[in-house]
């Protein structure tokens, strides 16, 4: 039976729920930055804030070696499953804030979207979880025991969560686990993932001169490391848009032929989505189709790169240094540490011994795939086709969420991934937002889901 | 007869004289920040004050489209030859600052040398004529007449410098001039230069999607304009080290033999170049040596390039564009308006469809030779043996100076080439110097260059 006061309390108190989400978008947590870290702290106690008023219990500001996990749990219903829900409070940095139309931490709702950096990635998904608990708490209660752990280091990796997973598999203990880091496909198409990319990020150093040079004068006598660097980033594909780091795709999951059939299916049009990137063509490795390349292949990227002198106007050096931050998406049974050592016996063999380099690793994470059959999907999918009206599709997601695969390995509990932002959201990218009435859809749906999975 | 009393009054003067400069070297005027017009400004105040404590008459700031030219003149020896000396006083940007061991507008000794930015280029080498100008206005007497023009934009090119010395021949008009822009080989070994480079510095920028894109949610699928802008520069060289530019050799000067012979008796160690710079092993074009690359054959080099998220940790964003600033170094016969032009169907040829791309110029000018028998390079030549004790070499130096090529085409005069920076001075780099061994006996060479020119 449906939580209909539950769903009805949602509906009644939007207003309110959004001037609350508004609360928690201006706090500028971003988790790459060090001079955030007290935004980091503010984030995370207003989270523990909105646990005690839920009526939450054993709330707890949880210390990593890098920024802290917010948990607290609801655990009365014996005989009950529990449910450990996940998402996080860190976010993006802003840069470029020139390309805002509102400020990042100034949330400001224009049409049917909230734009503000972390809307949809991943506060507002967090919110509407723990806003659907809350629901229920004030109308029909619980019917069954949850978890809530949000995290403050996922936009960087998750670096520290390894460990305190590990540290941490008694609390953590869970029969069915909620990802809310996730998007449906259209505000009409729930989706649930099955399938995320892994990751690893490296930051790639080429040394030249042990100092700046006047171009004119040196130039034509010593390596320039930003040629250098552009060189060897551009061996790093080949002309069919393949990754030519040996032995990278010695591993890759060969994609099943019903999942490709599968993927022929979505709903998807290579020309919307060259208009929604406002690219003039669409790339990718031959042999595959866009969805495919997005989340069944692995992909290499330049996330930034910098040299020399970038100011206005000009001046003539031949810089000393360059470096590139490049990151590799992965795919099932790639594994991050032989996809680094890949990397590095790309430079061994390619980088020019007028140049030294040097690789430092920022993050890295598997690939994972969860088990589309169980308890928790099952109760997913029923709550999305009696919220949306259609039933979700199952898809491969391009991004990446270190947690998952920690959850897989030391909980023994494949994640449901089910969140509610859409591809449009403008994630990592200036004016973020979030959907609002797929929001409050997705509000609903976790109300329905909590009770599907207890049964109710 | 020489100006025994000149030359001795500027040894009696060297503490003064150092202090003077310091004052100089204490103004920050970078041509290339806008910040910095107030300082360029006060830079330019500086030296008409110096022309006026010299005696100096019709001193003026003339105002050109960007930062004006500082003027005087001394025309009291009817009969005698009239020389214009030349020089600037803006300076280079000081980034990174964090590698400077004093801070580069707080002039300091160490050793023999004095640390700042512009301690060499220029506002040194300008100084020391000014200063052997002045010791002869005070002793002996100016030998004949002098006009001293210093420009305030050749860091930038001198993009006004065509105009401005077009629309003023009269008031340049002259015999000789001395372009003190320069510098000899070693402190034991002067030099005179024959031989410029020219440029033409563009930025090329690249855009593909429209706004920075999540590099999960979108790698794979629209082009990377920072692996892209890699491409394109990696492929302006080819395994030789030749620049691939269509027809970018075509019009390229043919070293002579008798001038490479003459390079090769320079002393310069390829050993020494590698120490001096610090490179594991030195690069170039194949079948030239060193000092035939530096000089002689025309260059590619990226000066800056920066794209996405270059700050501290990760940041997973697809870039939407990528910006390189890059320089061409020309040799004789090359015209800078066809490389741009092969610049640019470079692009046409080897941009992929997947992205945009846009070419801006930001300086441009030809390479120049210099004629090498002339009553000006004579009297370099017997003024640099007098006070070095050691005829000078005839080099070809691989830097730029727009402003040369226009005296030559507006004024119908070779300049002689004559300054007393080092190759080691850092120019455009960190902990930029002038070695004050040297820059005296550069005073002293002026001084017996004046004398020698007036035939005194």
């Amino acid at each position: 039976m449906e939580s209909t006061q539950a769903i009805q309390y949602a509906q009644n108190n939007r207003e309110r729920y959004l001037a609350e989400l508004k609360e928690l978008l201006a706090i500028p947590s971003i988790s790459t930055h060090s001079q955030n870290k007290p935004d980091i702290q503010r984030a995370a106690e207003w989270l523990t804030t909105q646990l005690t008023g839920m009526g939450f219990e054993n709330i707890a500001i949880l210390p990593t070696a890098g920024h802290p996990v917010v948990y607290g749990e609801w655990l009365h219903v014996p005989g009950k499953p529990t449910v450990l829900v996940y998402g996080h409070y860190d976010v993006q940095p802003v840069d470029p804030l020139i390309e805002w139309t509102s400020p990042p931490f100034e949330p400001t709702v224009r049409g049917e979207n909230i734009f503000a950096r972390g809307a949809s990635d991943n506060k507002g998904q967090i919110f509407a979880a723990l806003k659907a608990l809350e629901a229920l708490l004030k109308n029909e209660g619980l019917p069954l025991n949850v978890k809530v752990m949000i995290e403050g280091e996922e936009e960087v990796g998750s670096p520290n969560m390894a460990r305190f997973v590990a540290q941490n598999k008694a609390k953590l203990k869970c029969d069915i686990i909620l990802n809310t880091d996730m998007g449906v496909q259209r505000p009409d198409l729930p989706a649930l993932t099955y399938g995320l990319r892994g990751m690893v990020y490296l930051e790639l150093w080429i040394y030249g001169a042990s100092h700046d040079l006047h171009s004119g004068g040196f130039g034509g006598s010593v390596a320039n490391p930003a040629a250098v660097l552009c060189e060897l980033i551009a061996g790093m594909h080949d002309a069919d848009g393949r990754v030519t780091l040996p032995g990278f795709y010695d591993k890759v999951r060969k994609l099943p032929d019903e999942e490709r059939a599968e993927i022929a299916r979505m709903p998807f049009s290579d020309d919307e989505w060259r208009k929604m990137t406002g690219v003039p063509q669409l790339i990718g490795e031959k042999g595959f189709t866009t969805l495919e390349r997005l989340g069944a292949r692995p992909t290499l990227e330049v996330n930034g790169i910098v040299s020399g002198f970038t100011g206005e106007g000009t001046k003539t050096v031949l810089p000393a240094k360059a470096m590139a931050k490049i990151s590799m998406r992965l795919v099932p049974y790639q594994d991050p540490n032989a996809v680094e050592e890949q990397f590095k016996e790309y430079l061994r063999r390619h980088a020019p011994p007028t140049v030294r380099w040097e690789v430092r690793k920022l993050s890295s994470s598997p690939a994972v795939l969860v088990q589309r059959d169980t308890v928790g999907v099952r109760a997913a999918v029923k709550a999305m086709e009696a919220t949306f009206g259609v039933k979700p599709v199952f898809k491969l997601e391009g991004g990446s969420v270190p947690a998952v695969s920690l959850f897989q390995a030391n909980l023994g509990v494949d994640p449901v991934q089910m969140g509610f932002s859409l591809p449009d959201d403008n994630f990592h990218s200036p004016n973020e937002k979030l959907h609002l009435p797929t929001h409050n859809r997705g509000i609903e749906t976790y109300i329905r889901f909590f009770d599907a999975a207890a049964g109710r």
